[in-house]
């Protein structure tokens, strides 16, 4: 691992450009909090020194606002934007490989699960999404179940009540990473109350997620499908 | 009202003699924070003063620990005590009216179940219970349809994630009462995920009390009941 | 049950189309965290659909701001607007059965209140609403003594130090519903203060719902109303 | 002020003797967390260094268990020591001056009352209690009218929703001390939920103490009804 | 007290005219949450009622923002607004009686030591004000031991850390009040540390309002002028 | 899934018995607040069902303390007992397949590591376990890199700064399931700063369990493992 | 120390002119919370008591907005104001001596890390800084061994999970003075996280300041140096 | 660095051998949540590895219990042991150098500062200790006015309030570290109070450390005097 340890000084950051390279997932830019010229700074680096996978001319960026978005643009015109997930990225995205499915508890969930979709896509992973399933008709939740069983992986948005993981965890045998969204008002706290609710499901098998990050969500499903496709199985223990 | 004020002073409380006549139920002993002794005394100062419905003896304690249930047995013998509630009473348990389905998520919500239907029972209301459907299995909660149309209100009791109330309360049109429980460990915090997760819950129509309060949901239960039955339902407004 | 699970895929929600049959409550639009064009797009699938009571054409949305109210009135000009409430429907209101007490402890709670009059006229109960009886003028409570015998049910809006609820609760045996306001500042964190004040309310038989959860309430207590109502009482337990 | 500085080292502490000359209220040794040898240590420090009022010899202790009260009266067998209120002292009590009328909500807040009333015994101050006066039977509060008109100031101690300093600062001009106590369970945190509903009570010219802190509250009252009757009044401002 | 209960209804508030003869300051209006209009209309039932001191012409409102400033003043022309502190009143402004310090431990405290000074003015209590006297430079504490000592109580307004009041309450025998202000960042906590140190203050006699409360501790600190300056001390207990 | 819905009712608990065939992991029982007997039943239900992982006769249950695990040796003299885990099981272990690293930060996370350990020898997957190699000594961590490269899954174990995730996604593909323990004091609260820092850890791939819960923690990972090995991969998406 | 307790008062502060001479550091104007006239008042109060160190001509503020920095600029051109940092200041910067350096996690964290920078240049003591080292790449921090080596304190600065310090304090034999920020969102809860992970950091020898007080961070690395540096080093004890 | 990477492995503990040479405090043994024996185990591995300053056989370890020191003493006969402290050592302990004022506030507080005055001593440092100077009585901190002079550092233990580290920075030009202890009740929070105090003191130089963290005070007040001591003076910047 010692040869993976490159880092690009730009300034204002040192890009840690061999990311992909250990873990599967190249440095993303973290564009809130800073400028406009920041992030475009920041991409630059990363293009330059080849920090994508392979060692590709990839850059990517999350939590990015509508000034960020037109300074990416006007950088780099062909730049890809998902205003929904408010991620951009510069290069090519990798071809799709595998399946994961992402649940949304209701429609004011959809910017979060943009964000889970949208990783997953500059990370080359599949993804079938299917919103809107919450439990308060929880037929809904029973009629994913041909989904469930056609995925490598779960991942479930949901804010409010965040009680969907719990049952969603009960009808697969596939890991379920939960998102808790600040959807929601009042005891919901921001996505605490959705948080707690995940944290404490009463079904094993839910893994939990920071409230609103779809990026950590989709890079976390990402490892999962990597690490099925790769076919590099490590032999078993004993 | 003003004829509904009587007090009675047992030297370490003013008892509110006629609070059955006012809200439909008696003044409770709260023995949380009492002696065995002072317990006694409410109770006796009670069954005096004629503080049961209809102005009967009748007069009960919740939070009674064992100590105390022998005090309770030593003064009166013909005392009701039942120990998985907590609860014990003196004098005549009236007839039960009404049904009430009471739900718990998993075992180790049972004692919290009790003093909901030990609550109900000495409020004269009927009681179904039935245990251990937690989300998890959700064909479980499914099973109970025919018990949620064939009730006047539904309590659900859950600890962990409380997400049970949730899934109820898009089954059912009658009122669904949640208690969280302290069941769980670690974030759920002694029952404050479960709390969090019941006030935000995705379908309406769920009301709360507060965490392993069996004994205010079988109140609250109790009073719809007694509203239902009374027959001297006020006019239409308007 | 299993007749009564349609749904209605409207692209970015799938509509729970029975859930009035389901639960007496037509699914209704949560409208924050969607655009105005999102919100009218589902309350038009629920009206294609008949997802209102009867299977009727009625749709309701809560949480409407300015500009989806005036999204909802440009598509259906006969919409009505509840602007205090911020609830907007199309389709008849019902006709009003049964009377729900509506109390707040201070004119600044006047737009919860407002929620749960809205809700309780969408979901066709009567309401009787009396403002401004906080306990710090206690005698302005127990003047309302009338109020509380003619009713089927009470719901409590207050915020601050929310003491209202124990206070009613001790007046009444109608069933109390209590609504914690994020009025006030400070200690009263946004309604905290309020919501666990009512939790641990000394006297029993106070329910409580998230905070500035006016339709929750709304919608509960039209359930104990509609359960009164429907005359098909369950038989007696035993 | 200057020459008000005394100190009387005692290895283990530094004691504050003129603590009383200078803010009325002798210093006290708050036993938690400190031996029976250290708390008669301070205890004896104290007496030696004549550090009661006026110079006498006069010493006390709060938050005393059984084996410091015990090593107290073996040190000092004409030591009081008041065990509901976990106070012991050593001297004779001033004559009462004053009257601080002392109520609680429910039996359970008994011993923090107790602390109130050993507090003000040891300042020379005098009490009158009322006890189980909860807004749940809001007649109680009514009818202590009169001894509310009849007091310097108020102390009100109560725990669950604490609610009972909202009402009574509606019925009276004097100064409303509030005790949060630590009575209930779940939502009740503690006395978190009793300290909040206080610090955020509707009727102003409430003031708060810490959560089961008699002894602060008697304190500050013996300052009020020192204040009044020392008779030399600062001339008006302007 | 069955006399002092008059209500004046106007429509959004239900008025509480009698608190002045009840607890000494007359009711206020609370203009946060509330139009311009809205607290235009609370001040003017007021006026007509009589509900100033002594059934006198005087009305007031706190926490007022420039707009509602403007609407009282395009309706009452000679009405008073002190724009630091937020308070308007209309009419005569009683002759202040007594001596209250105001400590401030910073400026940025001065808004809630102006809405102190400015509802003590409200009050008819006199008022001195010192500020900047935080522990930092602990001798500007100590300087101003001669206010201490020539006043009827004092009221320590800071942020931040909230250690003032433990110093003051060491050098005074007058009562402290204590108001938390929201001055300060990060764990601060909008005023929750300041509170929470105020609450534990090593000094007893020391009593906390809500986080920038000072409307409630002017009341408070007029109360004890007001139990003072009355004459009519109850006699003493025993 | 139709098929898929037995439950087995046993008194106390209605037994989810299909589990293992939907979700991989045969139904647990938790013993926390359940007495030894009740564990006892439930156990010996299961077995009776044959709800172990093929339709067999295994049973387990977590948080067995020693009466319980005195209890179920009496009954199953050949029952295994792994008494740092606190998990006792009845019935054949699988034979183990895959290999998931268990990392922990020091030697008091050990019993939570047992647990993830004997979780997933109960699910018949196999583990690698490396202790103490917190960030302190970060050294230690960098010299974990081929056990790193060589398993299918990661879990890290840590409690007080719980830092230890952080760096160990940083370094491998991976997926890192991260578990807080509450092992610390002070500002650790009991896991809650070890929890928060694991959902914002700066390196993404990180997915969390709940406090303490290295049962969760076994389960997801065995899920990953299982995925990997059936060989049964869902088609590529599009 | 009698005689380093001067006071200048200028109205709206009573600013303490021989703080410098007390403890090393100058007093500073903090402007949030003060209008822009507030804060040129205080700086000229300053400057006119000869308040730097040396009892020179120097004086400066914290936390000034843009107004802020406008009117400083206005009254005195030759201001020196640091934007990032949010800092001004009026008079000459004393020569540095020694070096602190300065890390940070991301690059997001900058302005924290310049009010670090711009206090320490203000206190004369000589700044290194490196950027963007955080533990996702655990190299980066690896690289800065050498910085670690001659330095005479070391300031981390970090959001997020907060992990760095830790990792650092087991790579030096310097104090690790620890800044947690308000970076990240959701369970960050605005620092708090961070500010959790640093108070229990596996790793001993790290203090903390409050969150993003970049101030008082530097206030007290210029302790350490000019400790350091004064030469007049207190005799050993013993 | 990469020669100080020695891990002595002991089956339960990888021991960080060279983390005195690295950071100047030898690893210390957390004796919380290991059982008597593994404390041993740990300890004898770091004796025999030469762990401690200059490779010598020192070891220690914190947290000790009655039945662990018991365990040490049997082993190692010459073993010192600290009860207050809760410390245990083998080995000699160095001469000491410096040195640190460690003051407390109340005589509660001292067991934490008997832990920083063992960690002291264990790190070769001398100690000078002044107890019970709360800001009560403000003049006993005036009167260690010498003491602050002729140090090179302070420790300020403090409970409840923690309000004495405030006004100790604002006397001295020397580094403050703060540490909360878990003294108090009520809204002390168990020291959740004084650590918010100490993170918001209005006196800049205050550095904190976890609630009743002795140990890491004492080693960070260990490296202020060991870098001041050291002699080797990075050169100055630029």
């Amino acid at each position: 691992m010692t040869e993976l340890r490159r880092t690009a000084d730009v300034g204002i950051a040192r890009l840690d450009v061999d990311r992909a390279a250990r873990t599967g997932t190249p440095e993303v830019v973290y564009a809130a909090g800073k400028t406009p010229e920041q992030t475009v700074t920041c991409l630059a680096g990363l293009l330059d020194a080849g920090a994508g996978p392979g060692g590709g001319a990839f850059a990517w960026a999350t939590r990015v606002d509508a000034p960020t978005a037109a300074a990416v643009r006007a950088r780099w015109p062909e730049a890809g934007v998902d205003e929904a997930a408010r991620i951009a990225w510069v290069g090519e995205l990798p071809a799709p490989v595998g399946r994961v499915l992402v649940l949304t508890a209701g429609t004011s969930d959809g910017p979060v699960a943009a964000e889970v979709a949208a990783t997953l896509a500059a990370s080359g992973v599949g993804c079938a999404r299917v919103d809107d399933v919450g439990v308060a008709g929880v037929h809904r939740v029973l009629a994913v179940a041909d989904d469930l069983a056609a995925c490598d992986a779960v991942v479930v948005v949901a804010g409010m009540d965040g009680a969907l993981p719990s049952v969603v965890a009960g009808l697969t045998d596939r890991l379920v990473v939960a998102v808790p969204t600040s959807v929601g008002y009042g005891a919901a706290f921001d996505g605490l109350a959705a948080l707690l609710t995940m944290l404490t499901a009463c079904a094993p098998g839910v893994l939990v997620v920071n409230i609103d990050n779809g990026f950590g969500a989709g890079v976390a499903a990402a490892r999962i499908v990597h690490t099925l496709r790769h076919g590099d199985r490590p032999r078993d223990q004993r």
